[in-house]
């Protein structure tokens, strides 16, 4: 880390990106029994239904949660489309509903209106932030703290897989469930894999003049899929544009050829499975595609970064994303541009 | 209409965007009925929480319904995650959750098998396609034709409008209240906005070697600013984005500037006022924007088509997506491509 008064560029976020074990560890350590108690008061409501409401990177946390509810949990969940109530004065009835919002800082005006509405219509209303003092927390009945430390960067990363072992640990808890073992390991694993600095740096090589990039996964790998799109247009500019693999076969095939590269991301169990068709498709088209994920479909893809295998398919995307981050800082410094501070960005979006 | 053996490029698009006003009047005439039946049927159920299941562009019809639940009814409405169920073997408990699933042909595997397994869940299930004869329809507990004749193009246009009048005239049913007056004008209005084509290969000049184009809305029109994304993908290979205009500031906004035009959409009612914030920050960033909607909005940008007034804004995206297809169109044609047959799609498309 640079200490200097003026940091290399991307020095802040390059920083935060290294944290991550460490905040991973302190979620395992002091985060997960407060999450637990706060998972069994809300089983104790028994919710039906799940909501989750967020923006921007929080909202590819809040995916993730969704695949979780309904695979591990079995309730259906669905993500809100904010503006029905902020703009349209919505009010449904949200008795047996759990409103999950996610939100690094908590101090969004549309996710506090949208929190406030839901409560105010019988719902149970949890915000998962990185502020506890935050108004979104305090408008909320129960509150979860990701425990990340303070985001400088405008490309959140720390609080990304800080959010989605916080959700993970709350739903295993509102399942009465136990963590999986290979939880404890995250810490260790993160380290080992952000250590690999070296291999994402030739893959921003190549992508370094892309025009585009279309990036694809199913199943849990679709919310890293999102982020890691999201990552890459805010820092580097280039449109990435993510789908999930059954609806790039819908319409967004046509885009892809040898111009368009393509990153998939291909967990080991599943989602990686549902996603092999997709692959020998772009395989066949010629697609330059790089892997991220399971060791055998990188080997067999034009490039790639495989992941530590053993890991619990729920888990995995905690360790995807993070070379994925880093492909994004390095491709942002190979073009001259500051990942710290992208253009026209702010860290709290004053969305209405 | 080309009738000759070998059609121009995109002559067979061009017939099914043109048959809009014939199918939205036959949908009025002949499907109202049976889908007030269907939804009185329905009501009866009591459902409490919806869900929706599509891809492709239907998917972008679901999302449209998704609005109108909300907001007319008062319902919790979530967009499913289909590989929860068909990858993951997710089995949620769907006791008074109406699952709709919207599906031109009606004949997707995944589609099926998700439907079934949702009916077993208990949920009342209702299809919404092109095809009482298909696989989906048989499956389904209930169903809606769209009665949008056969469509051979494979971008699909005809029956996106057609679903979303479907979809609004059974969500009209399920509350009991009446279908606004201003519906029975929508043929003849569709007709007026297709017959300004000279309008669109205007605009199409603009955007004829654009390497990427940026596509927002907020509410009622973020479903357009999704589908038209969808159509100038799938048809012209141009990397276009879609983005409410909330997560727009959340992250992509870096990416827009003076080489990334931006195509928004802006509704005559509270959703366009709900864009108005974001329409603000892209006049300040200089963006190229070009604007479909509310005729001030049009006039105070760098190009655009004015739709009709005194529509409700919840019908409005049945005709803001018309001169969107046409753009799409005319790009295709302007670069020497062929819209009827994007290389690499199937229409029907068989994901599992």
């Amino acid at each position: 880390m640079n200490q200097s008064r003026t940091p290399a560029p991307g020095g802040i976020m390059a920083a935060e990106m290294a944290e991550q074990p460490a905040v991973l560890s302190r979620l395992l350590e002091e985060g997960a029994a407060p999450i637990r108690a706060v998972a069994e008061r809300i089983a104790a409501r028994r919710p039906r239904f799940v909501l989750l409401t967020a923006r921007g990177t929080s909202d590819n946390a809040a995916l993730y949660a969704k695949y979780l509810i309904e695979v591990q949990l079995g309730k259906p969940a669905g993500l809100t489309s904010m503006s029905t109530t902020t703009a349209y004065g919505a009010r449904p009835d949200l008795t047996d509903v759990l409103v999950i919002t996610v939100s690094q800082s908590g101090g969004s005006p549309d996710l506090v209106a949208s929190t406030r509405a839901a409560r105010e219509a019988r719902a149970v209303t949890l915000a998962v932030t990185n502020n506890p003092a935050s108004p979104l927390a305090e408008v909320s009945e129960f509150h979860i703290d990701v425990l990340a430390g303070p985001e400088k960067a405008l490309p959140a990363t720390k609080t990304y897989t800080a959010e989605l072992l916080a959700l993970y640990l709350f739903v295993q808890g509102l399942r009465g469930g136990r963590v999986a073992a290979s939880a404890a390991r995250l810490p260790e694993l993160a380290a080992q894999v952000l250590g690999r600095q070296g291999e994402v740096r030739s893959l921003a090589e190549r992508y370094r003049f892309a025009q585009r990039l279309v990036i694809t996964s199913r199943g849990y790998g679709y919310p890293t899929a999102r982020e890691a799109a999201l990552k890459l247009m805010e820092t580097t500019y280039i449109p990435a544009t993510a789908f999930s693999g059954a609806d790039l076969l819908h319409g967004p095939l046509a885009m892809v050829d040898n111009v368009s590269p393509v990153i998939a991301i291909v967990p080991d169990g599943k989602g990686g499975e549902a996603l092999q068709p997709v692959l020998d498709r772009l395989r066949g088209r010629g697609a330059d595609l790089m892997v991220v994920g399971q060791r055998d479909q990188v080997a067999a893809a034009s490039a790639g970064f495989a992941l530590p295998a053993g890991v619990p398919e729920e888990l995995q995307p905690i360790l995807e994303i993070l070379p994925l981050q880093q492909l994004a800082h390095e491709i942002t410094i190979a073009r001259g541009q500051d990942p710290d501070a992208p253009r026209a960005l702010a860290k709290v979006t004053q969305t209405h």
